[in-house]
């Protein structure tokens, strides 16, 4: 009993965890019920017969979570059975010239060289990669036809009526995929890649503070939030193949959203590469902040400033590169940050030279500069992945940013003033560009809402309204970068 | 014409990689052949009719490379068939109770229920790894017994007639790839572990002298299989998944040779995972050697001495660890070198303390900290590899290093004297153990003989002769520790 109960709770956490794989059974489930109608449909029963299994042998085989992967398959089989249903004719041909008694032994050695043959092909890495499940369907029809030849007479029929119920069964499944709620590989790839940047994201923005110990304790559950995203980086460690086989499935995908038949999938293998690399030395990192010797809180103190902006910074340019990826428009602060994290390296390599570790212990030493090296690593890679990044953009027709231009309009007595947000220390100042419509009074206003402190949120909008001068910040900042604002001040 | 010729190329490289290959292909043509002729013989063909296609699908789809992955898929195949086939029987029995209408859809229904279901559960984590193509037979077999059954009336004979031939299918396949020529996955992971740890000791015995820049170049030949060696670690960075499935076909494995039915496989993994750990730091070490920030060759000198001991402490202990897997006796000397490391460790940490950094400019420093702080790492990390492989080897009942005791015989006039090898900085010095055969005579030889250099090298076995005092080194060092070396003394 409490296993049953186990399974159920394990099947509700599978299916929250992605409802669309509740859909997909149903899906499979239609598609089955469907084709086996032909088993019970008179008309299609008289002209298929018993070959109508092959229609449903197809199906459970082909019918694949993704479109891109069931699409892969289908055509795969479609392709090895009709080159295979050929060549098993030609054999049967061959064999049925040789007279009844060298017939079996002729048809017996033509499997044999195919089978042994087929199965050495499959071998071949670029083989086994992309067309390992063409050529299992390759051997299996080929023995199926040649071999059950020898006992039909109509072998034209029978493999003309196994052809087109592969087809039927192969077309079904794509088209329910593709038509009945469809999951896209390539859009699960692409969401994969933005959600792993994210994460890195989420420790470098945190990192600087933990590593010298300036978190302050809120509320614990926002705490435990908090922790967890931290830890998030763990899972890209290990996403290697996952991106190879969505990649893959991406490949035979049509055009479909965003993404057009022949987008640059290969390019977002070279970028999650290269977040992993980041993720490695993310690990080594998060090994420094538990580790038996701790370099003394005075000597983190000291390098505290440029430590928090290098980690600060390059989070910051993770986080909009992730927002532009999901988005899919062109990373445009991202360099900003980079220069900025790069600037912060110099501050703190200059600040090494002038002596500060003089007094430290070498164990301590070691500890301290490995993560200092680490954390440039990090910085490196960063903007790697940005170049990659911007090379992708460029490649898949990203959007460019929109940024409002300065201007104002006169709705009423309302007027919409623009503004640049520019980075302060720990929030974004927004210094309000005034406009002249306000005759002489919004000098005063302008002035007066001169700074409207942005509380920095790692949401993708922010929104917030001063109620002293009537300046409402509709939309804002993307990610963490300078954004334009645009502001309404009320003119009375 | 240059593409064929190419892929001829390929065909002749696949081969010479693995030549278990090319027998794999040959048995898969002969078992095919042998069970097509299920269609040929006319008593066979009698008995199982069309279902004799059912053996040639199992073939094809279950013969794998290794008799673990065929084993399983056999015997995830004949389960599944027999639990569907059972289940069918029975929905078809209920389905024909409902009258002529209502069957075809009472059946519709079940299969898609079952199907739906079955679907849904092979997204459960656990179920995906072991049994996800059990549940694909299930899904297919029930489907078409239950749909087919509708049709024929003997229901109960085309299931057993199916079952049987799926059975027959999966028999010879099992039966063929244990007594022809076995390729067993539990040997390939073992082997893989072995040469994974290899590899790594490659690297860190070649790396303290590459670092401190006292490599002497041989001839090139030399020199480009050193440099091979040496790179080689970078395969072991992604054995993950290989060895994941390996160790998953190992667990269907009978005992064979030196692994019992339940050999501790699970083991292997962790193993393997502190191995690929192992590799990671490597990889990152070996970025430093190729810097654009190179450390000035006087701080390498003074610091040589440690960091050389540290590096090649550790490669001795990695490659004694692979011999020892090889061999599957328990490691012996690695302790020694682990602990030599170690001592090597303390001393380049009382070196730094002794403020010999004081004039390394800082980016210098920062670069060679973290090369040093690596080799620590990994230094901690062999231990750990050495700890794993100790519980393995009381797991697997590795045999125990046989010591042979200094004995004494008299043969003729020879007389084998037994020696104890002691480590020196780069040679063994083989100090002979005086029998007391020869008359008085022998003090003299033995003396005489008293040291043998043995030259140290990386293969497994050291085969040396002294002629002038007629000492013949019968067998000898298993990699570089301390071994017992048999040595003839011939009394003249």
């Amino acid at each position: 009993m409490e296993k049953v109960r186990d399974l159920v709770r394990e099947g509700k956490r599978v299916a929250k965890e992605d409802p669309r794989r509740v859909v997909h059974s149903f899906k499979v489930g239609l598609v089955l019920s469907l084709v086996s109608s032909f088993y019970y449909y008179q008309p299609l029963y008289d002209s298929f017969g018993v070959n109508a299994m092959w229609a449903v042998m197809t199906v459970v085989v082909v019918f694949e979570f993704s479109v891109g992967a069931t699409l892969g398959k289908g055509l795969n089989r479609v392709a090895a059975t009709l080159f295979a249903g050929a060549l098993g004719i030609g054999a049967h041909h061959l064999a049925s010239l040789s007279g009844s008694t060298g017939e079996p032994i002729l048809l017996a050695i033509f499997v044999f060289i195919q089978a042994a043959l087929s199965t050495f092909v499959r071998f071949f890495p670029r083989v086994k990669a992309r067309y390992d499940y063409s050529l299992l369907i390759f051997i299996l029809t080929f023995a199926l036809i040649s071999v059950s030849g020898f006992r039909e007479e109509q072998v034209l029929v029978l493999t003309h009526k196994r052809i087109s119920t592969v087809i039927i069964g192969g077309f079904s499944c794509v088209l329910i995929s593709i038509f009945v709620c469809p999951v896209w590989a390539g859009q699960d790839l692409h969401s994969l890649l933005a959600s792993n940047v994210e994460k890195l994201s989420f420790f470098l923005l945190e990192f600087g503070d933990k590593y010298c110990e300036t978190v302050k304790d809120g509320d614990t559950k926002e705490v435990d939030k908090r922790k967890n995203d931290f830890d998030n980086y763990k899972s890209v460690l290990n996403s290697k193949s996952n991106e190879e086989s969505l990649a893959n499935f991406a490949k035979w995908e049509p055009g479909h959203g965003q993404f057009r038949f022949r987008h640059p999938w290969k390019q977002y293998l070279s970028i999650g590469g290269l977040i992993r690399q980041c993720a490695y030395r993310i690990d080594a990192l998060n090994s420094y902040l538990n580790a038996d010797i701790q370099v003394s809180i005075d000597i983190r103190k000291k390098l505290e400033e440029p430590l928090r902006r290098m980690s600060l910074e390059s989070g910051k340019a993770m986080k909009e590169m992730s927002v532009s990826l999901t988005k899919m428009i062109k990373p445009s602060s991202s360099d900003l940050h980079v220069r900025n994290a790069q600037s912060a390296c110099k501050s703190l390599t200059s600040l090494l030279h002038s002596g500060i570790l003089k007094e430290v212990e070498s164990q301590e030493l070691i500890s301290l500069l490995t993560a200092i090296s680490l954390l440039i690593d990090i910085i490196n890679l960063t903007e790697n992945i940005l170049e990659s990044l911007h090379e992708l953009a460029s490649a898949a027709r990203f959007k460019d940013k929109i940024e409002s231009p300065i201007f104002a309009e006169k709705p009423n007595s309302k007027s919409i003033v623009c503004g640049w947000a520019t980075k302060g220390q720990d929030d974004h100042v927004v210094t309000i560009v005034n406009d002249d419509c306000c005759n002489g009074n919004t000098s005063e206003k302008g002035n007066r809402s001169n700074k409207v402190l942005i509380h920095e949120k790692h949401e993708n909008c922010v929104h917030e309204k001063h109620e002293d001068d009537d300046a409402h910040v509709n939309s804002s900042c993307d990610s963490c970068g300078h954004t334009s604002l645009r502001v309404i001040v009320e003119c009375r």
